[in-house]
């Protein structure tokens, strides 16, 4: 079992965290998608969708999605439990591993892909050509903003994002938190308990995957 | 515990469809998103997001996204398996279950949502006003059809998504499909496999759901 990995990106930073977690050590392929590895020939023959994080099995399957992949790790190493413990969390943590990804995650990627200049053409993941659209940029923002408010509504209450337990959900809306750095955007000041929270996940020697 | 519903959107047929194939009967509440009853203070004190599909279980917990529930609802009723039987075959389902999401349903959704006179403000699901951006109209039309040619390269050598079963990766994409419609986008004449696909899912007894 090997991970395809860019030790400089956001999104495969989620299952290296993960596997930290659970003191995991994988073998890892570095993917250069800085000059376009990704999009090779070879490389969309294990994964069309051209991203990493990228799983490759034993029998030659290829797992891609961080939530395909940790679901996989977990049922192979389940302590500590980063999915829930039962039917219930587990469906906590899949609601908010899902929004994190998509309100935080994606938010954050909407503005970067259709602002900075070396992302022309590359507005979204894949192969496809996909032109930048400016007004994304400020919807973006908007979206970023709102997610930070939804963190600190959650985490008024909790010390993770769904209960008393680290979890997938906190970890993916940690690597959007530190991606929205890349564009200037953090959390605001007023926002204690999304604060608190990003301060204690920042501790912890995970955070350094 | 009871589904909040509503009969006329495709986003909680997936749910339906999913339950039909379990031969499960669930209590529902229909909400009326066409008169906003999804933004209501009372619908979001369940759900800040303000999506149906939601479901309620007996402890008062709130599950929302399809993916949370239909584990939930697979854990207390696992047979049929429609999120794979091992974990190997679970991640080919979570990965291919997320991809018809995001570049299936999402994409015929940035058609609808940025197009349709009725959506002005509405161009994503939440409690946020989002204004409509014209070129994401063609954006989501050309996802939408790389989207169909994915399908049909995968299922050129597979009955179903992921093998020779049905699982949730299939019932997300027959209801991204069946929701394209809405837009006038169909599986192009050519895509044989994929035609071949959606005939035999749309001929299953769950496919009314």
């Amino acid at each position: 079992m090997k991970l395809y990995d860019c030790s400089t990106a956001p999104s495969p930073r989620r299952v290296r965290i993960f596997l930290a977690e659970k003191d995991i050590d994988l073998p890892k392929v570095e993917v250069d998608l800085r000059h376009g590895e990704h999009l090779s020939d070879a490389f969309q023959a294990n994964n069309p969708w051209c991203t990493v994080p990228l799983l490759e099995l034993d029998d030659g399957t290829f797992i891609s999605e961080t939530a395909a992949i940790c679901g996989y790790l977990e049922a192979l190493h389940p302590d500590p439990p980063l999915l829930g413990r039962d039917p219930r969390e587990r469906a906590m943590v899949t609601m908010w591993d899902q929004r994190c990804e998509r309100d935080g995650f994606y938010a954050v990627a909407e503005v970067l892909r259709n602002k900075a200049k070396g992302m022309q053409g590359r507005a979204l993941t894949g192969p496809h050509t996909v032109a930048q659209i400016p007004a994304l940029v400020e919807r973006g923002r908007q979206r970023v903003q709102h997610f930070f408010e939804a963190l600190d509504r959650q985490l008024a209450g909790n010390e993770f994002l769904t209960g008393d337990r680290l979890t997938l959900a906190d970890i993916t809306a940690l690597v959007a938190v530190d991606f929205a750095g890349w564009v200037k955007l953090t959390l605001p000041d007023e926002l204690n308990h999304a604060r608190r929270w990003h301060q204690a996940m920042s501790e912890r020697p995970s955070a350094k995957a």
